[in-house]
């Protein structure tokens, strides 16, 4: 009988009790005595995502047996910096789309956007606070000032055809895995185990958070995937330079870095335009080799928990970074 | 001889010293390795600006004879917070002009705006984490969820030509008091004072904040003030539901009541339409009205510290809520 496609359910079950806690959590605080501000962030929060950061926050936790619930507030506070760089990024990005809905932005308007995502990010230091760990605070405030350094450099980076391989992981590093690896790092610090923990718990969050944040940048050229939360070719249209791009970029002819040119600086936005871009990243095999990139990440992850227990948790984390690689939405 | 005008000098010559730390220390956490993080903070932040809040936190340390310098980062992460809240403010409002200069978002784009906002925002955290003070970060982070959630009610009011003095009250307590109250409280927490004395301080800036920020609002419509920081006429464009329009409403004829309403949701906004608006206003008196309000919370600002020794410090505070009244930039 074959082994069935790695999958996510692992880590839902594992973390299902624990999430219940902290869904409710985000419900309570999420509410200002100004109805826009849960009108808008319910839209977003209510629009499901995977939950991947707070999930990661319980699994960890679950990872090292931890017997408190400290980490749910803290798991809350994690999803409202997510939430809060979510907002932000769809006004950077003049997206339309956002977990197959509209965006909050285009629904609400840029302004309410940007002010309810400084709301999230001020709740979830209240929440931070409320626990108590300035350990915590110091991981967390720490992660979301290199989140909005790797944002800016990202701008920065946009319609630059030559960005390299590296400037793009320095980006997602900081922009997508350093949140990941606050996320998982901070169970050691409730758990109060010593520092090599921590660093352990840090390495998977960081490696599975780069493999991610690979497998999203393939999936948005992917033309075996048609569902996927945001508007396909998003990316291409915004001039993003990410990996599928950039190996195409650097593997084409001539004629095709032309094309990469005008398409990454805006001259070339058409439905055939993207036809073409994908077609030139099949031609290159450059979603493949995202996917081969995410999978060396996801292995590095694996082996960040090789020397845990082997209990129900680890066997979860394992399989969710496999998923990370494996998974077509 | 007569009295001179109240001045802000007593104030700046007591935390000059300490302004030069503090200004050394905003310097410094604005760089990243990302060029375009220090080129637009540092166009906002070398702008110039009073620094009415960190000058307040070192005031009120003086006033307490604090002899330490905890209160230098701190001081230094409450003018983040307000930097960040300003860079997003132009991009809510869409502002061409900040403290004279064109606004940020305007040279260097929205996205780059939003983006440093949320890097000063968790760099400040960053600068309450090293401090260490669990008081002080729950004061700044409720401070900070509290402006957010002014910012957001004033976007719900504007253009809301019946929005009331009290909601115009809320709102400027929120979006501008709070920060004020937050930056006074903070220098009763490092030097170790009761929380009488830290409410004390918090009375002081909150009511100097109200009244702060009530001449800011009459100035863009006063006759008599030709200079500005910003564009004069801008909270008029903006739809903004300003003290000196709310009274000039509720005390105008039918059709001045008309005019207001065609106004405020942006159906006159030429030049014509703000002399109409500003003599208006001049009519009804409500510039000078206007100053009168904030004339009262200034003296309840001065009450507030009445009791403390009168040492230089206090003396300068005084002068300082005078100021705040009596100021025409």
């Amino acid at each position: 009988m074959p082994r069935s496609e790695p999958s996510l359910a692992p880590v839902l079950a594992l973390t299902a009790d624990g999430m219940n806690c902290v869904n409710q959590i985000i419900l309570d605080r999420m509410q200002s005595k100004i109805p826009l501000i849960p009108a808008l962030a319910g839209h977003l929060i209510a629009g499901g995502g995977k939950r991947m950061r707070p999930m990661l926050t319980l699994a960890s936790a679950a990872l090292l047996e931890y017997e408190g619930n400290r980490h749910h507030k803290l798991a809350a506070a994690v999803e409202f910096i997510h939430t809060a760089t979510l907002l932000h990024d769809d006004v950077v990005d003049g997206s339309d789309m956002r977990r197959g809905k509209q965006a909050a932005n285009i629904i609400f308007g840029n302004p309410a956007a940007v002010l309810v995502g400084d709301f999230l990010f001020s709740r979830s230091f209240e929440l931070m606070v409320e626990d108590g760990s300035l350990k915590v605070l110091k991981i967390l405030s720490g992660a979301s000032a290199i989140i909005a350094e790797g944002e800016v450099d990202q701008l920065t980076a946009q319609r630059r055809v030559e960005t390299s391989e590296d400037q793009y992981l320095s980006i997602i590093g900081a922009k997508t895995a350093a949140l990941f690896a606050a996320a998982c790092r901070i169970s050691a610090v409730v758990a109060e185990r010593d520092p090599a923990i921590e660093q352990k718990l840090d390495d998977y969050g960081r490696n599975l958070g780069i493999a991610f944040q690979l497998v999203d940048d393939a999936i948005d050229y992917d033309s075996e995937v048609t569902e996927s939360g945001k508007d396909k070719g998003d990316d291409f249209r915004d001039g993003k330079m990410t990996l599928p791009v950039i190996l195409a970029y650097a593997r084409g002819s001539a004629e095709e870095r032309q094309f990469w040119q005008d398409a990454m600086q805006g001259r070339r936005t058409s439905d055939e335009d993207l036809a073409h871009a994908t077609s030139l990243i099949a031609k290159h095999g450059t979603v493949a080799d995202t996917r081969e990139r995410a999978k060396h990440f996801a292995n590095r992850a694996i082996d960040s928990i090789s020397g845990f227990p082997a209990n129900e948790a680890r066997a979860a984390m394992i399989e969710a970074a496999q998923f990370a690689v494996s998974r077509r939405f």
